[in-house]
């Protein structure tokens, strides 16, 4: 197996780090994979933060609901969906920008996000660094939109830890491959039985880390998924111009 | 530089396949890799269809668009919004699914699903194979629907094509890192000059392509945002279930 993929099928997330800073080379690296990364029609409306300051670390893990790691990992990157940059060049070329007002504008853009998250945390994982990824941040968008100075048609849509890892952390198990590979259609057929022998192994894995709520991962799934959760997403989604019209 | 940033920073797209075969066991990798890549919460709301059936990719391609790569390379891979299985497990566990109704379900299944195929393509590539990535499958997304027997609560977000690369493609030149990386706050000085000076190598490497039509970034995104584009992505995502009512 080459070094990439024994990389990616080791994912994890650290949730605890060292105080040894994160190398300046080390942060360009991840960056310029980013950078390097696809993106929908060669458009490139992603931006990245970088949060190095401790005390503005501080503050993001308050807005992300006082996740410790942010404020403890020596890096914090916000991943911003950026047609505000994309609208730049279209007023260059004497255009008016109507992109945002679509939904397709947000699946190419926030598709676009995630493959920069994907690219990052391997390319931190590669240089022996741990990483956190953090949806947390869109608990509190706005605060986010403020204290990162974001421009009209951005959005803060997800964060990363990174830093130098203290404590390794276990992998976390998976569902089986038989309800995430569906061969030339979707095949229904076997998925309750598969989830719940998923339940099993997950359970199993909760009370082994010693958690004392350890639960299945379908009530766990249940709990979150049978509400909708209180993120004001879409108000603050449309207030920067994702107006979500057409 | 270590192998997994040296593959990072030569990432570009290969539009010309022989007719080898992707092998079972290469798959088998590049998706194990995508099953344990990093997922919201744990929800694990993806899922990829494998096609590899040469008239159902030929399919396919006309679906997105006559993209012709899509019928020759041996394997096109679509990735899946899936709170279907989601639902399943929510049903388990005796709740009620209400998820799918937040804009915030799709912020988080549209992540993961950009993370599964940034993941998926840093394995394809690890491996010597060439990867086309395909945005086009939304151009007409319910045919994808009832071509693949997608359940409710999924969405076809996005496509990729894997095989052996016949003619290796150029890396694309990119907006220069001023302008993707931002320190402590959002930049928004100096980004036109960027923007200009990036729209000048641009044109250049069109023109040394010998494509006809080149242009310069910003006349070709313009062309591109400034009109809300067909793509019927809105009515078919509600239709599924992603109601985006709150």
């Amino acid at each position: 197996m080459n070094q990439t993929l024994s990389l990616l099928f080791s994912h994890h997330s650290d949730r605890s780090f060292t105080d040894e800073p994160v190398s300046e080379e080390a942060l360009c690296s991840i960056l310029e994979a980013a950078r390097r990364a696809p993106t929908t029609s060669n458009a490139q409306h992603v931006s990245v933060v970088v949060v190095r300051d401790a005390a503005r670390r501080a503050r993001i893990a308050e807005f992300a609901g006082n996740q410790a790691w942010i404020a403890k990992a020596p890096v914090f990157l916000t991943i911003v969906i950026d047609v505000y940059k994309t609208g730049v060049a279209v007023d260059a070329a004497g255009g008016k920008l109507v992109y945002p007002e679509t939904v397709e504008s947000l699946l190419a853009g926030v598709t676009d996000a995630g493959i920069v998250l994907a690219t990052m945390l391997t390319a931190a994982r590669s240089l022996g660094l741990g990483i956190v990824p953090i949806g947390g941040i869109r608990r509190n968008p706005q605060a986010i939109i403020d204290f990162l100075e974001l421009p009209p048609n951005s959005f803060p849509l997800v964060g990363m830890c990174v830093g130098h890892v203290d404590q390794p952390a276990k992998q976390k198990p998976r569902l089986p491959m038989k309800v995430f590979r569906h061969d030339e259609r979707y095949h229904r057929e076997g998925m309750a039985e598969a989830i719940a022998a998923y339940d099993a192994v997950f359970l199993q894995y909760g009370k082994d880390a010693g958690q004392a709520n350890a639960k299945t991962w379908s009530k766990g799934t249940a709990g979150a998924y049978q509400y909708a959760d209180g993120r004001p997403v879409k108000s603050v989604l449309q207030k920067q111009g994702f107006t979500l019209e057409r």
